[in-house]
């Protein structure tokens, strides 16, 4: 019976997740749902991401910002000048597709080519939940040890693209990249991934290129 | 209605949740539910408690390790010779009380004076379950960002003691541990805390130190 009601649930989001996908291609915007744990860096990526594409100018950014409580992150984003909306879960765990629905119409949908959707930070359930993205981005830390893919295979096997943040401190760790990329290659072999450290901006550029490159093919696809 | 779901999901869990606190109490059993992040550290550092315990030779401890998938953190404490019961959740972002009370007759719960259990890592659904334990124990690493407190409040407000890990990391980054501590006072300050790192063994002692008082003032109370 529980597992009915969450079936239900899940079906409701799901088209409620398509609605949002086709007001998007509307205005032909890539929306990227960035998913990771607590503290594993997705809003100094996203502000670091931000002024890479703001000083390339080939694209415009929007910003969601989902947080279970404070409206910090949409703050720290706000300083880049781009339109940002705060979406507060009050305790749920994830976005999920009617929560980003409800704030799609408080963006300039016109003058937004990527939206930029920063989930709650939590590795588990935000991955059940499609909220009308093009693709996933799975972000990890690289303090977080190798043992993640196995542990959480269902982000692993549902992000495009994964992001693994903090290499400036790989020196001061016992951690085996290559260890992770194994396992990560066994759950999804076609996945993107870059390598960053956005306090060195070390692998930035590439990312941002990525972002530009996707939003350029989809853009002629509708 | 959906809340009226979870409502009645959540009053189920507490009864179940008092039934397993009942029987640990009869054994005279210290129950920990240690909750955090992916990669927080929470099995790195239930292997450096073990080790002082054993070493210490005061108290009995048993496991049960919560993970989404895989035996792995079951493995890695089985080496330490101590009685270990993983739950596989399937999916399920928590653990909760009825997962754990079915595996408590797995465990020798007359040899046991200290059960740790790893929950699946997630600073926010864990929280609402009450698993019967008589403390949860928040487990939170410097490379997290200070920020968390206002993000997790749930948590930081329901744990009764906070352990602070990788604090050998904290010369190589960015973060600062009075701005922390100053946000956790703000959110609850009848906490008990503790900075450790499991690689250098800082505060692991006086860690394992709280656990052995903690289960002396339990025993005579019953």
């Amino acid at each position: 019976m529980e597992v009915k009601v969450f079936s239900n649930i899940l079906d409701a989001n799901d088209r409620l997740a398509e609605q949002n996908r086709r007001k998007l291609a509307s205005h032909d915007i890539l929306a990227l749902n960035i998913i990771g744990s607590p503290g594993c860096g997705k809003t100094t990526l996203l502000e670091r991401t931000l002024d890479i594409i703001s000083k390339r100018g080939r694209i415009r950014a929007g910003v969601i910002e989902g947080d279970i409580a404070t409206s910090r992150d949409a703050e720290r984003i706000r300083k880049f000048g781009v339109p940002v909306v705060q979406i507060n879960t009050r305790g749920a765990c994830h976005l999920d597709a009617s929560m980003v629905g409800s704030v799609l119409d408080e963006l300039p949908l016109d003058k937004i080519d990527v939206l930029l959707v920063e989930n709650v930070g939590n590795l588990v359930c935000p991955a059940d939940f499609d909220i009308g993205e093009h693709a996933k981005v799975l972000v990890i830390s690289v303090t977080e040890g190798e043992d993640k893919p196995q542990k959480y295979p269902l982000i692993f096997r549902l992000a495009k693209v994964a992001v693994i943040t903090k290499t400036d401190l790989l020196p001061h760790l016992d951690f085996d990249i290559q260890k992770l990329i194994a396992d990560m290659d066994s759950i999804q072999k076609a996945q993107a991934r870059f390598r960053l450290s956005a306090r060195t901006g070390e692998g930035c550029e590439a990312w941002v290129e990525w972002i530009e490159q996707v939003r350029q093919e989809l853009a002629p696809r509708r």
